[in-house]
This record gives structure tokens, sequence and C-alpha cells, in this order.
């Protein structure tokens, strides 16, 4: 089978740093699937795995950690897919990625794709989903019902990324009043299309901002950028019994302790936790997929794709590297097709 | 009206670091209460907001932040008590505290005192109740249902002290199972006295002896001693997705994001967050001091109080500040009568 791979870590611009390869198709055991992949999504994690280091790999690494396709083969202990059916998932960073015409992948970190998108739109999708909904849902407890959220509040810091574009549509359809963050003419504009409330500029300061559109502070708060950069903004608005959740790793030490007065709630969310330690409520990506799905197919969110490259090669691959390297992509990249 | 209070911030062991007062008594308006204390307790609150520095006070600030006494008058506003109710309650740290024969109070923070207990042994309770059922249930977000805890496990660091004795009694009713730290064997008993399924040593590495007792990790974390010091305790036996709730500040930066793979939470308790930022849903302290009345008159909860001294005046005071400062506390210590 075709896949994508790399054996030394290099700058995305050098030909090796990702390349063709012709892999055995694997088999599947236990609870995987063995999916035929027809197309993948780049995210910035992709890119921090591949980032330049001494390290080599034999066999080639396989990244990718997107993916829509169709069931070709299923362990003896799967029950929830059958051949022939369309899927869509993130994955699992502790395994082989999706850069590869077939994967095999645990079913209860599986979901059903959106009938109404096709594999390259839903594909764009299980990462950033299972990010926005874990960190809104499972991480700072916000409910499903939009009459609980009723006069409360969200800052999604970077709206117009991969997640921030799918949790604000999710935050929206929770009922949460969306406040996004966004700096550029093109940002701004895509973050109010996919439904914030209010757009401010993280390259201001927050308070004063949020004070001229009446809030003086916000009962929740998403950093999907720089946690580090924004910490004393997110300290100042974050409200009394507030949460704030972040994706982003920090580079230095925090005064963790500027959150004390206020009862406050700091709170990881990182998509490879339940998958990384086999946690016993792992199905819950597989329920929240589908769940997603039907939001989808009921018209109530939209794919994010904004980019598709065809087909799936090296080249079009460090193509969709490069740009998520550059850090400003609006929605997501797609790949699709062998 | 009688009162302690101190208009310099010396040693506990110099006379002149807290002193009696002759004060005016005051008038309720709004919310308030005034209510007549008959007994008070000392918490580590009082000996740190006491300690020394080169600030003076004129009037004379008065501390204490736990009382237990009868309503003596009612604020316009007031709709939840009337003359003679016997109340507990912590206060607000904002305003003059419950070291006085009078104290004015917001009623939406007043629970009515349990009527198995005596005026001692309820002013032992409500700031490290209100301290450990927030840091469970609203901090944590831990059920009150114990059908929901079945198999959850909770780490108590500091078991044997006031908010340690009281959150592991919450805690067991809850249905958790609770492990305990302890040093001493006198708090050792203590701890186990009080419901502790397990009790481990703090002042070794936490991960051997839990995996001893078969746990590879713990659902929980109730921190309330020493966060620096606990810290990568704390990291390497919080399970995935886990939380850690502490109410002791920390001295240092800390490493935020060596919790970031386990998608686990921080989340800070204090106590004064609500009354303090006068919060929406402050009259949650009301309900809960009621609550834990319901429980105590019930028999499935009992106080913590370990020593009692009559009078309330300055000498005892000071006693009682110098036992609390030694930092070797078992339960808590209450002084009763003006």
């Amino acid at each position: 089978m075709k896949a994508i791979g790399l054996y030394k870590y290099l700058p995305i611009s050098d030909p090796e740093s990702l390349v063709d390869l012709e892999l055995e198709k694997p088999t599947p055991a236990g609870h995987d699937l063995l999916v035929a992949v027809k197309a993948v999504s780049v995210n910035p994690v992709d890119v921090k795995v591949r980032s330049p280091k001494a390290q080599k790999e034999n066999p080639a690494r396989i990244l990718g950690w997107d993916a829509a396709g169709v069931v070709e083969a299923v362990g003896p202990q799967c029950t929830r897919f059958k051949l022939g059916d369309q899927v869509y998932y993130a994955g699992d960073i502790t395994r082989p990625g999706s850069d590869s015409e077939y994967q095999l992948i645990d079913e209860r970190i599986v979901g059903r794709k959106p009938t109404s998108l096709d594999f390259a739109e839903a594909a764009a999708l299980p990462l950033t989903t299972l990010t926005a909904w874990e960190g809104l849902f499972d991480r700072m407890g916000i409910s499903q019902q939009p009459a609980q959220n009723q006069g409360k509040s969200i800052l999604i810091i970077g709206a117009a990324g991969g997640v921030g574009s799918i949790a604000t549509q999710i935050a929206k359809w929770a009922g949460l009043t969306v406040i996004g963050t966004a700096s550029r003419p093109e940002s701004i504009q895509w973050a109010k299309e996919h439904g914030t409330d209010h757009v401010i500029n993280h390259r201001q300061s927050f308070a004063p901002q949020l004070k001229q559109l009446g809030f003086k502070t916000v009962d929740y708060i998403f950093c999907l950028n720089s946690t580090d950069k924004h910490w004393n903004n997110m300290v100042e608005t974050i409200a009394p019994q507030g949460k704030i959740c972040s994706i982003v790793e920090m580079h230095n030490p925090v005064d963790l302790s500027a959150l004390q007065n206020k009862s406050a709630t700091f709170v990881w969310e990182f998509m490879y936790t339940r998958s990384m330690y086999q946690t016993a409520d792992m199905i819950e990506q597989h329920n929240l997929l589908n769940a997603v799905a039907d939001l989808i197919d009921a018209g109530k969110i939209k794919t994010t794709l904004t980019k598709r490259i065809t087909s799936i090669n090296a080249a079009n691959l460090r193509q969709a590297h490069a740009l998520v390297e550059q850090g400003s992509m609006i929605g997501k990249v797609v790949l699709e097709q062998f």
C-alpha cells in the first residue's frame, strides 16, 4: 500500500522531510478496523511531531491524525462497524498515523462519517471536533443544554483556526455567547461567519476590549494559541469561579496562585489522553463523533474545510505542512485520494 | 460591646498582637443580620492575616472567620432568619471578623446552627465545611450521589487538619474511597477515626505507597497543605482526566504543562470568593451550611472540635493563634463565651 512517512526530522522545504513509501497492508486484530483512507487533514500536531531534531526512524514514521475512509476489514472484537461503512476519526498518537492508504484504528475512537459531507469535508473535522467538544463539555463541564447556558459567555482565543472554527460553532449550538479573538481582516470575517457574537484582537489587552463590549469578565476561556502569552490576560478577565481550558503547552513556569482569589479552574484538553491511557471512557470519542455527525447532517454545524489538495502524496503533504507551519491557516487543509 | 483586635501586626508572643477592645454595637442594614456571638474558632487564615508586617490599623482590625451565635436584630431586606435564631457562619474576609460580641453578617452566607451541637461545637465547623464542600462538589464537580462515585478515589493531603477532618467525612458520605495523608501517630489515628479508608505518609513519595495499597492513580486530589512541596507527587499520581483542588497558595511558579498529557484539572478553592465578588450564587453558602446542619443532626457527620477554651478574650485568643500557628493542630480550637 502507499504511505507517506519520514526517516529524518527535517525542515519542510527539504524533499526528504516527508517521502513516498510502499508498505505492507496491515491486518486488523482485536478492536481494530482496517480503513481504506480517502482523505486526510493536517493539524499543528503533525508539524510539531515532524519538527527538526536529531532523532532517526527506521522503519519510517507515519504521521497524520485525521482521516475519513471506508471500513475494509474488521478485527474479531469489533461490534460497531461493518465492511463498507464510511467513517471519520482522529486516531491515536502512539500508533502509525493516517497518511497511509490503509490504517488500523480502534473502533472505540471512530465515528460514522456525516452522510452530507464528502470524504475531504469529513476529514477536516475529527481532531478539531474531538478537541473542541472535550474542551467545552468534558473538561470545562459546560452543559449541552442551551437553557443552562443563558447569559454565560466564552472567550475563544484563536477563533479562526482549526479548533477555533469548530469550537465556535459548538459553543453557539450550546447556547453560549461567544467572543472570539482574531487579528487579520480575513480571520475576523471567518470567525464571524462561524457564529462569534463578538471579535476582539488578541494582539491587544483583553479587558478594555471586553469592557467596551459590555463584559467585565467571561465565564469560560478556551485558549487555542500561546498559553504563555495570554496568561495575564486570562487571569484578569476570567470570572470568579470561571474556567480556563488550554490545548497549547506552556514553555515557562507560571504563577498559578494568580487564579486563587477567584477560585478559578485551569484544565488541559489533550485529545490523545483517552487513547494514550486507554481510559475506561474511551468510547466517548466514538459517541461524540457520532453526535457531531448528526449535528452536521441536521445542518447545525458545518465543515471547516478551506483548502483541498488532490492527491495524497509526499509533495502535496509537504505543501500542506508548510501551510500549517506558517501558523496563519484559516480553517483546515485536506488532501484527498491516493 | 467587647471585641478583640489588632493595631499592629506582631508576633503572637507579644501581648499587643491581639488586644481587648470596647466598641460600639453596630446596627444591621440591607441583608445583614446582627449576631450575638457565642463561640468562635481560629483557622490558619487568622494567623496568615495577623502575620507580622509594618502595616498599621486605626481603628483596630477585628479578625475571626468562624462563629456560632444568636440573631439579635435583622436588616430590612432579611427574609431567611428572625430574632432568636441560632446560626453558624464563616463570614467575609473584606469585613470585620467574628472576634466580637456582636457581628454584622450577610444572611446569604449564614446557616442554621445544627441543633444537636452546642455553640462551641458548631463554631468549629463553618469555614472548614464551606471549604471542603465547595472544593469537592463545586470546584472538582464530584457528585453527591454515592452511586455515581463507586470505585472513585480521592487523596486528601493533610487529612487530620481542620479542613481535612471534615473533607474526609463529606467525601465518605459521598461514597468515595478516601486515602488521607498524615505523619504522626496521633494524626494517623484521628484521620482513621474520621473515615479514611487508607492513610499514607506525606513525608514520603506518594506513588509507591499508593501502589502498595493497590492504587495506580487517584481520581481526585484535595491538597490542604504546601501545594509547592506536593506538586510533583500530585502530577505523578493523579489519574488521566483527574482533578486536583488546592486551598494553599504556591510560592513559586509551577510547570503546569506537566498535567497536559493527562488532560488533568487544577482548581483553586478559596472560601471567600463568593462573598468577595458578591457572586450571583452567593446563596449557595447558606444552602450548604443548612445541608451540613441536616447531616450533623442526622448523625452522618460530626464536629471536628478538639480543644475548647473559655472565655473569648485577647489572652485566650493569643493562645489559640499560637496553637494554630504551630501547624500541627489536629481538628479545631474554639473559644466560647464573652
